[in-house]
Formats: structure tokens, C-alpha cells, sequence
């Protein structure tokens, strides 16, 4: 007996109930066209992921539940499973419901509730307690949520009392950093081994405000070998047959996409970022995104990424220019403007700043030789932005990366102004690789030679350079990377051989640098830890190390 | 047998264990003074409430361990009971050190820990099992942290197996909002009543972000009535004896403060609000703040209330003016800060407008008919308190109350730039009544009459009036209540009596105004459900109802 099974790696919505119920059906429809028995949904597809305090509605819930049953009785010729948020009329789970004979037939309550970095399960959800495995053809299905996958001892002893098990099915909503394909192969690998059977992996694609999807579905056969994979960061249906062999189930793909990422490890961060751009823009009822262009790599990187995210003719840049501008960073601007074939225009700041700064002498103190003059020119740019982005109905997109943004390098209100800081957790080495990545990948130069290899500069006074005021930019990044990521104090990474001065400054920028952050505009997270809901630092805090 | 007890209602720092460990040192010298047996400190003291991602610091926890080591070898001649993170090498808990012989002679691990509304403990904390009772004096001094007592049925469970329970000690970090005293006194005085003992509860002081910690530590006997209460919204050292007599315990004071707040139930929101600006300025190293007088009431209040926190002196305002202000709201933010007696300073802005607005129409689809042209007001006028705040090293206090920030009715980084919103969370109803609370407080026109009668406007065009775009305040506040705070849905409000058209459109602003709020200043607590870290939606989400 041979199973049809489909994964729909599908894009829902948070909160677009009837939108995200139009999606099961179609790809329900779908799936009926290739004969298949069985079609897994992600982890709380109907929802959408992680709904937050939508939870926390009781009609919310009701509604899921109306909707559900509603997609239940379209299931009478085949098996879906579907997350969902479950409510008792008490507690809220995190659940999977078996639709099957044009009813909700059985639910699985997810067990291990992650209520770490990003996640926030456990305000929301009561844990399950009972292993459920369904039969499909004689094979017995065991079914899993996420995170119960990830501690194998828990699951090892949870699934000791379920007599047979052929295949382990898990719907994921796994957020995506770089790297983190890898070690959910590992897990699910290990799952396969231990248990000795297929594991089946379904997985959320799609960006919900800081957090990308990043879908690769995975299946993997009973020696723990990678069997299939779905799409990276696109929707998917994978269809496959599951069919006893001599050891162990066969898996045979039916339809799967050859489709792959390109070896660099830089391309699934593109990827990542191309696809929060989309999703963020579009979920969001914005058609078109203002960037402010300086002619510096990071405005021009997060332009060549809107180009690719959205198309040329929903990109618009604006070039502010003021004397502290040197002619090439102008013409570079406008060079990469033409590179990417966007709109740009240009509305010089000069006098504005002029009558600004004569107004603020009317208060006693104001002075031109200080960082606030300098900042000024950053909230001016910064209002002519928001207010086109008013008049006009565009998204302004802000330019800066993580390096900046950990450190406080940047003006509140001025270059942080916008509804979406799209490498707001890209660190500035990896800036540079992604714009040579975007020139390798489009076979030319969009991102102007010249961009690339000028150094750094905010140019908000006369020949300002970045290293003023920072360390070199490799070192800062490793500086942040132990500090930030793997939460290493300042002792450590003086002992692991960084300068001591240099440590100390940065750990000081970053950690009274909170405030700022706390008002920037949402991000794409990449790393293994972003700053945002990933990071959660208090802004009074008088502990530094 | 008598036992000398001491309440320490202390307000330390997050992240300040320096200082926090000398809060304690003093305390410590303080009670010797009064023959104290044993000192109670509230929950967490030694790290401060909440410390947030601090905890995932291990370099931290161990700080903390070390810090209360030294604090331990201090307490020889007496017992204190101390709450701090606790670090086993392995997991975190929310601990509570017996501080006596000196040394840590016992730890008692919070049981139950809240991962709801503001609070993420299970992100942080392992929880306790075993209950745990200390003698001093021959008494049974049962330990309980915060929300363990708010459960009876599983404190009772827990203490079932303890043979003997005179008092239950709870220490607590409980954040305040207006009307949360009566639940703290209903449920401490039922555990009394439950258990048949006296009940000691000692509460943090002082504002950490968002929150207030009011203090009123509270002691009630075994028949459950409230014997004696810490002082509202200060530090304080209550000391009382405990000694049996015919009826259980009597309790006998020795030094308890006889301040009450007035009766006037807007009272308690007062202080809560000057508490938060007093130790928000102060925990962030600031001296002075700026606020933006517009003549209107909201920041007339928070003009007012920021006087009385920190003194005129400290209070700089500026009045920038526009056209479109009318010479009455003119003079009306002289006369306020006159009445206040603080510095104003007048920088008009019309000028700078015609400026700006000239420099936009280079961009084609400008023009000075919109939305875009009006938020350009309060954009500039932001752009000019951040400036001076950048120059002067004063922390900008945003004015927006709970109702405008609900529905939207602010500017991104116009009225909403700045470092604190006081009345962020008080609903324009409320501002009234506070404002009406202070004159009468300060027994003259500290808000005047003129400011507090005139029919609200932003007054950003010709004629405009709040309620062209809002409902009447009154019907928008109780809307709000049901919507935010009781997490209602639009057809419960409906189904109560309120007008459907107006619900709707109030539910649809304030869905979409996420991303505006996300970007807003921190601000007080002081309702059941405040916008930040209490309240935490999405801001991609198709779900409005």
C-alpha cells in the first residue's frame, strides 16, 4: 500500500482568517489533482505565525474554530493536517487538527511549548500531554508540533506508548536565521535515527513583521537520510508516495522543485531579506517603498534589495544632499539610481538647515560645532521622508545595518525614520558581501564599484569618517557577534585576545544605545540573535559588562 | 516571645548591584537601629524588577551571587530575608536568600511564575517545588514570593506538607495600575483568613520602563484585616512586633508612617505618574527635561506633573507656533508656564514650514493640502525638541494620552519624538480629572481654566477640532476600555449599546495605528492594560474585531 502524501508550504497571513482559509482550499484543490491521501499544513497556517495577543480574543479563537470546521468538511476524500489555534473554552493550545471524513476527526496538542528568543508560547498556550498517531493506510503517523521535535528525550519518552510508528510528522513555524537549516536537519536526522522511521517536515514560509519563514520543508527516511526538500523561501507543494520496501519505507517524490540556493552561504540571507521586503510591503497594503539614497553602501544595498524584492517601478529614492556632501558620494547616489533603473530625486537640504539652525538660536545654548547640528541633518532628511511617505503612500524603508544600530550610530528620528528596517540585523561585513553577492547575481554592476570602496563616512560634517568614532568595522563586528549573539561578557572577550579599550567602548555604545532601538522600526531577523523581540534589554539598566 | 519585624520597601536599580547592594547595606544599619530580628526586602531587590535578557547573562547571575555573599556576611546579629536571580550553574530562578549567621543559610524558589500582561517570568525562571518555612523566635515564618499567594489552592496544596505556619512572609515586585491595591488586599487577606496567619507582604518601590511599583507593603493578621501599610509610591521602613497572643498574633507597631493619599481615587494615579517621571529621569542620568507647550491640556499636564516631580527649575518648555495656533493657546502655554513657574522658550515655526513645504514640492505629488502638509508641523516641531534635547542634555517628554495614542490621532516622530510618555497610558477622560486633582492639590489655577474649557484641537488647519476626526472623548474612552483593557470584541460593544458605526471606525484605528505605537517613547503603567510590553499585537495582521 503506497500513501500520497503532500506538503503545502503555504504563506498565510496573521490574522487574514478568511484570506488564510482561501489558501488551504486551494491548495486542497490542488493536492486532489495529483491523487494525493494526505496533505500537511504548517504549524498554525490558519492563524498565521505567531498571531501575538490576537490569542488573547476569545472570538478570535471562535472564529479560527468556525473556519476550521468549515475547511474540515471540504476534507472527505482526503486527510489534511492543519494548525490552528485550539480553544477549550478555557485554555488555548497549539494544535493540529486531522480533518478527515468532512469533520474535524482527531487533535493533536503541541507538548513543548518554546517560550525563548523569539518565542513567546507559553503567555499564550497550555502544553498537551498525549501522543496521537493516526493510521493512513496501514501506516501509523505520528503526529508532532515544532518544538516537540527538538528535545528527543522528551519525545522519546511521550511516544513510548504509542505501539507502531512508521512516520513522524512535524508542522514547524521556525523562524529563519543563517545557518539554522542545518541544525534543524540535524534534529530531524537524529529524530529519524533514533525512532528508526521517515520524518515528514512541513514548514511556515512567509514573513510576519521581524521574523522570516524560510520554508525548505524536509523529509527524511528512516536511516536518517535526506530524502526530499521543499523550496527555499517560496511556496511549495511537494508531493511524494511513502510505500513499504524492504527496509523500511521507500520515498518516492512525485513532484518536487529542483529548485536550489546558489552554494554562496550569503545567497539564503538574500533570500531572506528579498522575501521579508515583499511580505512586509505587501501584507501591509503598500504598493511602494521611499528610500532615502546618500550614495553610502547601505542605502544603495537596501535599494538593490527593494529593486529585487518589488520591481524598479515600486522603488523610489530621494537624494538629500548638503555641503558635508563630496561631489562623488552625489554622483554615486544618482549612479546607483540608474544602476537599479529607479526613480530618484533630489532635494538639496542646505537652506533648510540653514533657517533650522537660526531658528534654534532663539534658544540659549544652541550651537553649529556640536553632534545635534549633525543630527539635525539626519531629522531633516528624516522628515522629508515621512512626510513624502505621507503624501505619496509609500513605505519608507531605513537603510541602517546591525553594526550601527547596535552601537547607537544613527539619529533617532533622522536616518531611523521609516516603517521597516529591512538590515537593520545585517552587520556591516556581511553588507559588503551581500552587495558583491547582488552584483555577482545580476551578472553587472548595481551596486556602483565606487560604493562599494569608499570608505565609510556619515558625512554629516567636514571629512567625517566612520573609524572616528567606531572601530574598524571587522573588528566590531566580531565584537558584537560574541556580545550580542552568543552573550559572551566583556571579560571573555578580552580574554579571548580583544583590545580592552575597544570592548569596553563598544559594550558601553550598545548597551546605552537601548532606547534608541527600543523606537526603531521592525526588522528582519537573520541572526541568531536580533535585536527586537529576540533581544529584550531593559533601557534603564545600569549593568554594562 | 516577641519577634521584631521590618519591612524595607526600597527602590533599587536594574543593573545596579553596586548600589542595590548598599540599598541594603543601609537598610541594614537602619533596622539595627530598631532592634529588628529580621528585615524583610522586597522581590528581587538585588538585580531590580524586571531585569529582562540581563538574566541570560551569566556573568550577571554570578555577580549577583557574589554581591549577595557580601551582603550575607553583614547579616550576624540579625535575619534578612532578600529576593535575587538565582543561578545554579545550570537553570535561573526567581529566589528568595535567607540571609542570617552570616551567611546564605537557606533559599526558597519562587513556585509560580506570571508569563502574562507584563510579565515573562517562565522565559527566565525555573519554578520551585518545595515550600519552605524558617523559625525566628519560635514563630513559623512561611516564605512565599509574589504570585504565589495570588493562587490559594496551590499555595495550599504546597504548604500541606509544613506542620506548623504562624506567618506567611511574601515578598513582591507587583507592578501598579489604578485599583490593584483592593486585589492585593483581597487576596493577602484571604490567604490570612485560608491559612489562619498573619500574612506579611513587602513590596518594590519605583519605576523600571514602563512600570511603577507602588510599594504599600502591607501586614495583615490571622483574622484577615489589615493591620499596617507601607507608605504609597516611596521608600519606606515599616517595623512591628509579632507576639502571641490570646487570638493568634498580635501585631504592635513600632514605626509605621501615617501618610495616606488623599481620597480622591485619581490620587493614587498622581503619584504613580510622578514616580514614574522622577525615577525614569533620574535612573537614566537625566537632570532636566523639555516639553512642548502647545496650550493645550495634555501638555499643560504633563508640564505639571513633571514640576512637581523634579522641581521648575528642571522643567524647560518651548512653544512653537504656527498660523494655524490661535492667540488664545498662545498665551494659554505662556500662562501655564508662568503658573508652573519653569522657563518657556518660543521658537515659531511658519517660517520653517514655508521652507520645508517649498523644498518637498520638488518632488511631484506635493502639496499643502493634506494630512502630510499638517503632520509636517508636528514633524518640525520634533525635529526641534529632539535638536535642543541632543544640544542641552535635557530628555524630552512626549505629551500623547492613551486615548490619541489608541487611535492614531499623533505624528510619527512629530508630537510622539521624545524619551518618555508620561500620560501615555491615562485616557483623555483621565487627563481631565488629574489635571481638575492638581489645582485642587496645589489649591489654585496651577492648570488654568482657559486650558482645561477650551474644546480640544491639534490645530494644524483652519477650524480644526478633535471631534472632526474623533468621537467625543467620553464615548471613545469607554469604547477603548472595552476594546483594549477587557479585550472585548467590536460586536460585545455593539451588543452593550454603543453606537456600531462608531465602534467600528474606533476599531479599525486603533488596529492599525500598531506600527505607530511600536515607535513611541516607553510610558507609564497605569491602567489593567497598557499599550507596550503589556499589550503586544502584531503589526501585520488582517484581523480587526
Amino acid at each position: 500500500m503506497t500513501l500520497r502524501v503532500a506538503l503545502a508550504q503555504c504563506n498565510p497571513t496573521v490574522g487574514d482568517l478568511s484570506g488564510n482559509l482561501d489558501l488551504l482550499r486551494r491548495n486542497l484543490v490542488q493536492t486532489r489533482s495529483h491523487d494525493v491521501h494526505l496533505v500537511v499544513f504548517p504549524e498554525m497556517v490558519l492563524s498565521g505565525y505567531p498571531p501575538e495577543d490576537l490569542l488573547l480574543k476569545k472570538h478570535f479563537l471562535l472564529e479560527c474554530r468556525r473556519l476550521l470546521d468549515a475547511f474540515a468538511a471540504d476534507c472527505k476524500d482526503m486527510t489534511a493536517l492543519v494548525g490552528f489555534p485550539e480553544f477549550d473554552g478555557d485554555a488555548c493550545y497549539n494544535s493540529l487538527a486531522v480533518c478527515r471524513r468532512g469533520r474535524i476527526d482527531a487533535v493533536y496538542r503541541k507538548c513543548l511549548l518554546p517560550n525563548y528568543g523569539v518565542f513567546d508560547e507559553r503567555r499564550y498556550f497550555h502544553s498537551g500531554s498525549t501522543p496521537l498517531a493516526i493510521i493512513e493506510k496501514d501506516l501509523s503517523l505520528v503526529l508532532t508540533i515544532c518544538e516537540d521535535i527538538w528535545d528527543i528525550e522528551t519525545l522519546a519518552g511521550s511516544l513510548a506508548s504509542l505501539p507502531k510508528k512508521n512516520v513522524i510528522i512535524n508542522i514547524a513555524a521556525s523562524p529563519f536565521h543563517a545557518g539554522k537549516l542545518r541544525q534543524r536537519q540535524d534534529v530531524i536526522s537524529a529524530a529519524a535515527r533514533r525512532f528508526g522511521c521517515a520524518v515528514v517536515y512541513c514548514n511556515l514560509i512567509g514573513c510576519q513583521d521581524e521574523l522570516v519563514f524560510d520554508g525548505r520543508s524536509l523529509v527524511f527516511d528512516a536511516s536518517g537520510t535526506l530524502a526530499l526538500q521543499g523550496r527555499p523561501f517560496r511556496e511549495d507543494l511537494v508531493v511524494f508516495d511513502m510505500s513499504p520496501g524492504d527496509s523500511g519505507l521507500t520515498i518516492h517524490p512525485i513532484l518536487v522543485s529542483s529548485m536550489k540556493l546558489p552554494g554562496d552561504p550569503v545567497a539564503e540571507v538574500y533570500e531572506a531579506l528579498i522575501l521579508g521586503i515583499r511580505d512586509y510591503v505587501r501584507k501591509n497594503g503598500f504598493q511602494k517603498v521611499l528610500i532615502g539614497l546618500s550614495g553610502g553602501i547601505d542605502s544603495a544595498l537596501t535599494a538593490a534589495l527593494a529593486v529585487d524584492a518589488l520591481g524598479p517601478r515600486n522603488v523610489v529614492s530621494l537624494t538629500m544632499p548638503t555641503r558635508y556632501n563630496s561631489p562623488e558620494t552625489i554622483g554615486d547616489a544618482k549612479l546607483t539610481a540608474e544602476n537599479l533603473g529607479i526613480d530618484i530625486h533630489t532635494v538639496p537640504i542646505g537652506d533648510l538647515l540653514s533657517h533650522f539652525s537660526r531658528a534654534l538660536y532663539q534658544v540659549p545654548g544652541w550651537d553649529e560645532k556640536g553632534l545635534a547640528y549633525e543630527n539635525l541633518q539626519a531629522r531633516i532628511r528624516g522628515t522629508i521622508l515621512m512626510s513624502l511617505s505621507n503624501q505619496l503612500g509609500c513605505l519608507v524603508l531605513t537603510t541602517g545595518n546591525k553594526s550601527e544600530t547596535a552601537v547607537g550610530y544613527s539619529t533617532l528620528y533622522g536616518d531611523t525614520a521609516g516603517g521597516f528596517a529591512v538590515i537593520k540585523d545585517v552587520p556591516k561585513t556581511l553588507v559588503y558581501e551581500l552587495s558583491h553577492y547582488i552584483n555577482r547575481l545580476h551578472g553587472r554592476e548595481v551596486i556602483p564599484r565606487s560604493v562599494i570602496d569608499r570608505i565609510p563616512s556619515a558625512e554629516l560634517r567636514e571629512n567625517q569618517k566612520d573609524s572616528d568614532s567606531l572601530p574598524e568595522y571587522d573588528l566590531l563586528d566580531r565584537i558584537l557577534k560574541g556580545y550580542v549573539e552568543q552573550i559572551k561578557s566583556g571579560q571573555q572577550l578580552i580574554d579571548e585576545g580583544f583590545p580592552p579599550e575597544v570592548v569596553n567602548k563598544v559594550i558601553r555604545l550598545i548597551d546605552r544605545s537601548e532606547y534608541k532601538r527600543r523606537q526603531c522600526p521592525p526588522g528582519i531577523k537573520i541572526t541568531p540573535r536580533a535585536f527586537g523581540k529576540d533581544r529584550r534589554m531593559p533601557i534603564t539598566n545600569k549593568y554594562s559588562f
